[in-house]
């Protein structure tokens, strides 16, 4: 299975490009639109692929593109990571994932194809990268040291939006499951959220947080949309109340 | 053939999460988006998909969550309908197709997931339903008497906007074909609306309604975006002129 | 493999209708979401559609639908360009492809469903068509001179936006291959843009274009969205400062 991960949106020409790559090089992958929307900010972008590549088991092989230096120095890269593969742009994309796995293996993509655009690499280079590895094939490229490329300098919470959905919902970086005790209070654009397990427990236009279907602090408002009502953007600071 | 009918939106994680959960019960499902961005009032839903569904003859699937209770006290459910599938919760989203239906045959669905998220079931619970129904298995629940589930005080016509589609046009709950009247006219903010066939009987600019493909009377504009030119939203009033 | 060009939009149910249209057609038609947000200005779409058709070989099967006149006189077609196929609505929609051909053969289709909506004749009659192409059949039409129906006067370049993507970026529908000098500048709302690579070119927020990745001159800001910082729009007058 070839999950997608993008920045791409989905209405446009672009993951369709990716699908019409991947279809002529193996008619019988599988491909599934995870996300089409994802932050342009890689690091925020690698906390959000993290929490919902969860849902993907091995042998799966993620084609995640969010890439805003495209075309410049950065490396491509693809990962094996405790037995699903990551393959997109050496920018901290992976670093999420990595960190948190425990059998990592890593490669730096030295193969370039004979049209690479400097502007659509996911079409040029992550695609019939991704659908090679998916169709079996080993990574085109360099096995290197992950111990060496993996920053354990980034925390296990990003203390930040990272996502808002289509119902107004606003995604954080951080662990539900490392909440301050069952009571503790988000903080967030100088208000204190208290938790609540789901929409119903809480009056109707009332603001709370809650843990997501995967683990992540989510802040939510019961028949409202969050993001309008309390003003977020991806990237507003969020963290518990002390 | 599974459909998919949701309020998830197009872009984000949660129309492939399901995908994922799909696709691992059963890799050969052919799965179709049918709609990313329904009313997330599921009395307007259930008016839509009726409308919809149509289009999609016996044994399709249709895995249907717009559930702004979820998490909450409503039921599960799964639904036979002269030879189709309904599978979501019970809250109003299946009584159009349930009313309009001759053979109707109900399961309360009783069976629960080792995970089971309070806030999302369309991952947990509802698309491992659909997934094994449309793998040919029987829904894992109890059976009941449709006859005492189906609230038949709502009326045929639901006489407002349910969905203002990708062109601004605004789609109402009244069926065309219950027209008062070749010439009838629909009301909507105060404005009395002539019937045209098509964009091209009226003059560039101006609104009018029509019969849409799957017969529901639908307002717009010539060349325009009705639902901006007549300030029009999903639960507005329309209702013929006397 | 058949491919969606429309404007029918991501979320709603056009699309999902035309696939089941096509599944029930032949279960075994590989289907990729091209663009679901094509301009509907059938000249603009028709230079969009060209460059971006490029990246599908043959046999693949374009079905095309940019159809404000939907219902009206306009006639529908079939054509095979160089052996790729492409059905819709014969309203200037396939004069870009059909002019840069070598060998091409044009169809009026002449048959009709028994079921066809005066307004969504991409359900009722293009996808029908085209799935009976992708299936193997010939079109269901009579063959005429193509040489007859396509417009030559059309320019190679079209001097204007054709699609703002999801980043911002303005699509024009100019050939960056025939720029005037490597140096050229763009003017577009009375400012010159001197041309880059790639993002990393220029200082962030500044504008700039460059030859995108399927050969056309396309408006970026770096780090920015140009469509917002620009004010462009579909349509917008974009030419070489002489």
């Amino acid at each position: 299975m070839l999950v997608l991960f993008t920045d791409f949106g989905a209405f446009g020409p672009y993951v369709g490009q990716m699908k019409g790559v991947l279809y002529r090089l193996d008619p019988a992958i599988p491909v599934i639109d995870l996300v089409a929307d994802a932050p342009r900010d890689p690091r925020a972008a690698a906390y959000l692929l993290a929490a919902y590549a969860q849902d993907f088991p091995p042998p799966a092989v993620f084609l995640c593109v969010v890439d805003p230096g495209v075309g410049g120095e950065r490396a491509a890269c693809a990962l094996r990571i405790d037995g699903r593969w990551f393959v997109g742009p050496d920018n901290g994309l992976f670093n999420v994932v990595a960190m948190r796995g425990r059998d990592v293996e890593w490669w730096d993509i030295t193969w370039r194809p004979q049209r690479l655009s400097a502007t659509f690499q996911g079409r040029d280079l992550f695609a019939p990268v991704a659908g090679g590895i998916a169709a079996g094939r080993p990574p085109p490229g360099q096995p290197c040291d992950a111990r060496s490329r993996i920053d354990r300098t980034w925390p296990e919470d990003e203390a930040r939006v990272l996502y808002v959905d289509h119902f107004g919902n606003a995604i954080t970086g951080i662990s539900a499951a490392r909440a301050p005790g069952g009571d503790a209070r988000l903080l967030v654009h100088g208000r204190a959220l208290a938790r609540a397990r789901r929409y119903g427990d809480v009056a109707a236009g009332e603001a709370f947080w809650y843990e997501n279907a995967n683990g992540l602090v989510e802040i939510a408002v019961n028949g409202g949309r969050a993001a309008e009502t309390l003003g977020l953007h991806c990237g507003d600071a969020a963290w518990w109340q002390e």
